[in-house]
């Protein structure tokens, strides 16, 4: 069978998430759904991140074995036809037999994005998390480098994952962009790069780096609660609308 | 009589546009609605622009008489606490007493986003028009030189209009962005400055002007179209979601 590689945007407002549920609409349900017309038979699209209800992807990259023999452009075509436009298919191409995207992928780029400002810009109420309070984005920088290399990342796992190996290595962790501007500000981003992610982490490590940008924590607590493995000690969980998958390693 | 100048922004997507409408959610019912409560009693307010449904607003003025004693940064926080995310008051300022945000203003700056390219990112596809066509931005660019000055747009005025003069002085139309490149491009954006503007003026002007770049008018079609001030003979009105109020000036 040929395995194709689909490399994919979306903005998640509406969408239940990656994947497919039994109600609302997934990107895996509508792909899997479109591409089921050119195969004349149901498909099964691996996605290399599975994203929740409200989380965006500006590259999330899918595999699917087919047997039809469509062009490659013809098929992103076809798609693009059928989606609804919160999902766009930036590229299709033949891949290598056997490809996974999931199972291959050797690494992943995340954004999340923070308005820090008394309020929000109608243009980014959808694509950020609000938080009104200002934050000092330095103590976040000296909290975050605790949390850079290889370690155990069980407190930064959401509750009902079945993953059993938590060990994760997170590359590097930026925090950019200006905080505490009125109105239009850009948005603080911190994108975070590592070799795998767990269910939530991203938003976990963005909520627990929060309540130290507030003055709530001291930047030493991320250390300690990295080392205790315990759930119950990190912040809030971030809400989905400021998180962006944007790159998928192979 | 106490007078108010308010800066808004705002996300026309899901708005009937500027003024209050017999059905739907408009943005001077909203300020009004709103603003009754600190009255404690009706008010009325005016726009600088009444952009139509569909139409964002970076910067819209609005000018209203209250006798309501509260500070204005008050007043701006409890607008904000009241209106929906998809608008917000950027600020409050006391003005002269007798300014009038629409009679006062001496000019206005619009922008127009137009995507080309075969498809359109999730993230601007409310805030911009999707033109697959290749364009030819400088045949666009010596089109649009023949509206900058002093003119009757009398051909690009929508219809239904009551303004009897339409004679307004454009002083620059730039367009800036790449074109044709796949995916996650830059939108072009054109952006229009006059002393004033006649309704569906900039949707009229992007209209003809994208028929010039697709090459199905010469350039010089623009200036024999603007000489006749024959509504009829303008390009088809190019859709709302592109067009965004971005400054008015005083």
């Amino acid at each position: 069978m040929r395995v194709l590689k689909l490399t994919i945007e979306y903005d998640g407002t509406d969408l239940v998430g990656w994947q497919r549920q039994p109600e609302g609409i997934s990107i895996q349900g509508l792909l899997e759904d479109a591409l089921a017309a050119f195969e004349g038979g149901p498909v099964m699209v691996h996605g290399a991140g599975r994203t929740d209800a409200g989380v965006h992807a500006l590259a999330q990259i899918a595999s699917v074995a087919l047997s039809a023999g469509h062009d490659a452009n013809a098929i992103q075509r076809g798609l693009n036809a059928v989606l609804p436009p919160s999902v766009r298919v930036v590229s299709v191409e033949d891949a290598p037999s056997g490809f996974h995207a999931r199972f291959d992928a050797t690494g992943k780029i995340y954004e999340y994005r923070v308005v820090n400002a008394p309020f929000v810009s109608p243009f980014l109420v959808r694509y950020a998390w609000h938080v009104p309070q200002r934050l000092d984005v330095d103590a976040m920088r000296i909290a975050a480098g605790a949390l850079v290399g290889r370690h155990d990342f069980a407190a930064f796992q959401g509750a009902g994952s079945d993953v059993r190996d938590t060990v994760r290595t997170i590359e590097s962790i930026e925090w950019r962009g200006d905080v505490g501007a009125l109105g239009n500000a850009a948005p603080l981003t911190v994108t975070i790069t590592a070799d795998g992610f767990l269910r939530h982490m991203v938003r976990s490590i963005v909520g627990t780096l929060v309540e130290v940008g507030a003055g709530r924590w001291p930047p030493g607590e991320v250390a300690a609660i990295l080392a205790s493995r315990d759930r119950s000690r990190v912040g809030r969980t971030a809400p989905p609308q400021g998180l962006f998958l944007v790159r998928v390693r192979y």
